[in-house]
């Protein structure tokens, strides 16, 4: 046998991120994380094509188109979406409102392959880990702004799932005990003083989304600056309270927020946390942003397959 | 060979659960979770034999009349106390103020036997796991209710350690953003509304202890009613926040408090829970009181050496 034949065949898999808006879909190297290929293709949530929902059947044209350019057959996939993940890993239990025909919709069953469906904040934070801002981390956690606030946690090298597969939802979290109820009937959540969704009723209005409302507290603009301040604040409040709870090395914040505005989050939350973090022996958890990028999500859904993270 | 000879030698383990008031030392059938003999002592924190805290030489005293009293060599030892436990688990390497000599000090080194060290909330949970309340669960956490609020928790059937030994911190969650600091700087941690360290200040010495507020408010005082019905309902609120991060299939109560208040507690508890606990398709977490008694900090400290809790 020539030397050659004797190299490992690279591992691949197929990581499919199906979010509300567009379906990422990409063909990866289970060893070595290398991202071969990748394609995206719109979701179009609500239309059917007999009694499959679109999504589903733009999931299988994209593995299929993804094995054919590798000249391979069939691949594991892992799929991450909204909602909670089934414990089986068959597929997404519960996720009311959105996404429509996703609930309980079998995908081993509908791609026959071997599928792993996932949650996407449990996703993305595992593509952070493999190869983003939270790489060698065992320990850490992910908070997402966005529209709302979203999150994940690894403990002890593992994706903390919990019972029905809810864990990480940071967003849930009361910072005001007296606060109104969110969607999740939360008191005062984290969620109710981040994020998009919650600014309309924070702001009445005034600011499009949160990228407006940075823009204009860079610009001096003193409500924004007041309402950006109070956010911060907010989510220092429950990030030293989960550091308290989880004990991690490393906080990493996601979320297009979070991208866009950069040093004006990072080095507020970074005086807020001088303040209020619990630091024995005078050692701190390092705040970094999210790195993996838009692609983090597939990365993390083949990343399940990987034995110390899943 | 006869059969007696084959059958298997029960396996036999030591825990020692040393608090700051008395030392408990229980010898256990690590296969069975049998409680074969039990020995305390007073800790005298405080106290030194020359270079050694006095607790210290008590322990080994422990260990020493269980191993003859039991006619066996030298047996491992688990030892929980208060305080963040190293990695290694070979010793508390942080414990400020109290349990004077402690911090760092080597216990397999001291005892010349295999020894793991563990956080005693860390220890009375996998105790509660082992032979308690929360038998068979492998996503749950306990709160405890005492002098001050504590906790730990369970996650996919392993302790939540965390980086540091400091996982489970669970009375240091904020539950009001804008209240005062507490001992670790969290603003307005649940350890600030429940637990006898901080009533002084809730109710300006007027009840000497949670226990007396509870009687009051039992006996009709409507201050002991509001301040109680209040900690309960910032309880709630913690837990709820908590079963969002953590998704457990159940929470324990135990400390004191919750022993003494029972459905005092646990009543009005469920009621806040129905209001604004997510229950995803209508599952609920269940709360149950701790049920491995003063014990369940030595069981807890042998159940670190099974496999799936450690």
């Amino acid at each position: 046998m020539s030397s050659a034949s004797s190299l490992p065949t690279p591992s691949l898999a197929i990581g499919i991120d199906l979010g509300g808006t567009n379906i990422k879909a990409s063909l990866i190297d289970v060893s070595s994380g290398e991202r071969k290929l990748s394609l995206s293709k719109p979701t179009l949530d609500g239309e059917w094509e007999g009694m499959v929902p679109r999504f589903a059947n733009t999931v299988r044209d994209l593995v299929l188109a993804l094995e054919s350019q590798a000249g391979l057959g069939p691949l594991s996939v892992g799929l991450s979406a909204p909602g909670l993940a089934s414990p089986s890993g068959r597929c997404i239990d519960w996720m009311p409102g959105r996404m429509h025909g996703l609930e309980k919709f079998d995908w081993p069953d509908f791609l026959q392959r071997k599928v792993r469906v996932l949650n996407d904040a449990h996703a993305a934070l595992l593509g952070e880990v493999w190869v983003g801002a939270a790489r060698g981390c065992r320990d850490v956690f992910l908070i997402t702004l966005g529209t709302g606030v979203g999150g994940a946690v690894l403990s002890g090298g593992r994706l903390l799932r919990g019972a029905m597969g809810r864990g990480g939802h940071l967003g849930h979290i009361s910072v005001l005990a007296d606060g109104p109820l969110d969607d999740f009937n939360t008191p005062g959540s984290l969620e109710s003083f981040l994020g998009n969704q919650s600014l309309q009723t924070r702001a009445a209005g005034r600011y499009a989304n949160t990228h407006a409302l940075v823009d204009a507290a860079r610009a001096g603009d003193t409500l924004a600056q007041r309402l950006w301040q109070e956010s911060v604040r907010y989510l220092a409040v429950g990030i030293v309270s989960l550091i308290n709870v989880l004990d991690p090395e490393r906080v990493i914040l996601g979320g297009g927020i979070a991208a866009g505005a950069g040093d004006q989050l990072m080095i507020p939350l970074q005086t807020y946390l001088d303040e209020m973090e619990w630091r024995p022996g005078g050692q701190g958890v390092k705040l970094v942003l999210a790195s993996a990028g838009e692609w983090a999500g597939s990365y993390g859904c083949v990343a399940q397959f990987l034995s110390d993270m899943g």
